[in-house]
């Protein structure tokens, strides 16, 4: 019965395939649980939904200035 | 204050729109709360990001060579 | 390590990025955490897939006539 | 596949019971899936733990004048 | 960025430990993130917080006529 | 409309209480929703719940040769 939720930048279908099949084999060795009861959602993020450190990651790799003048923004 | 998060392969605004309505009076009926105190938020997936026993949903109907030709990949 | 999930209407991302600067801000400030531990998903929702009191968002300003007919479908 | 969680302060087991049965009653009737494809989390909160209009609710009914000296704290 | 929540039954330490480290090595070696952007969050529900096909998991071993009065109550 | 989830190692009340007033304060003023619309949920995590770069929160500060003793169990 475990059922994982995964937030993620965009990926391939490839890399969720190969993430789901491995994912549901660790939790069956490691939990003893049936295949069958594994559950896992891939949630895509855009960039400008997702912040670490209170900056969203579509700003991350912007030059500092521009980055300041937008945090102004608003205030 | 019950919240309820559903996640569901895409469906047209009419179920969501009964399940809305039907899940929101059996919360009140069962629960004693005040209809505005229900929220409810549907988060439709691809089928690409939903997996069971280890098999992406997009994955669950092809011919069973392709689908371990698929598998495979990325090991 | 507070992990924030917000679940909104769609909104510009000028204003993703102030509420993810200050919501970092405020739970620094009063959590005590490095500000590198925060991390903040936003969620936008369609219209369609959010309801409060059982009636779907996209729903909510339609003149009552319409809204009863609506929901008379599908039983 | 739909999976449901249902975030609600604590409520005794028979009121799950019911929820369960029901909600996935009405989720099969309207997506026509197979009952097996329902999986639904309850997530009790303690009324310390939820908020709503900024007031947690274990505060919801306390006299106003505590309640404010509560909230001017730790500005 | 990505953050994982697995929602489980209790499991011992030592199970989420090895998952944890595990599941993060996944992550790096298919995503080619860093592994200190992976935060991974278990959920343990109680057997009355669950359920799979409308059945509560503590009522799935119980014998039939019990758990068929189980349900009848309440309508 | 905006729906707050956030989970976070345990807080007493009043870092609660303090967040959920100046979470929706600024939702409110940014959002231009009314505080009636906010919701927020904190989920409070066991250290033992919790993982950043595949190390649970329980197991960080432990000196490194025990903690490796642990990683390795369970292969």
């Amino acid at each position: 019965m475990p059922i994982v939720q995964i937030e993620l930048l965009p990926r391939p279908v490839e890399d969720k395939r190969i993430l789901a099949k491995e994912i549901t084999d660790l939790l069956v060795r490691q939990i003893k649980c049936p295949p069958e009861a594994v559950r896992i959602i891939f949630r895509e993020m855009k960039e400008e939904d997702y912040a670490a450190a209170g900056v969203l990651r579509c700003d991350k790799n912007k030059p500092i200035p521009n980055n300041q003048d937008n945090i102004r923004v608003g205030r």
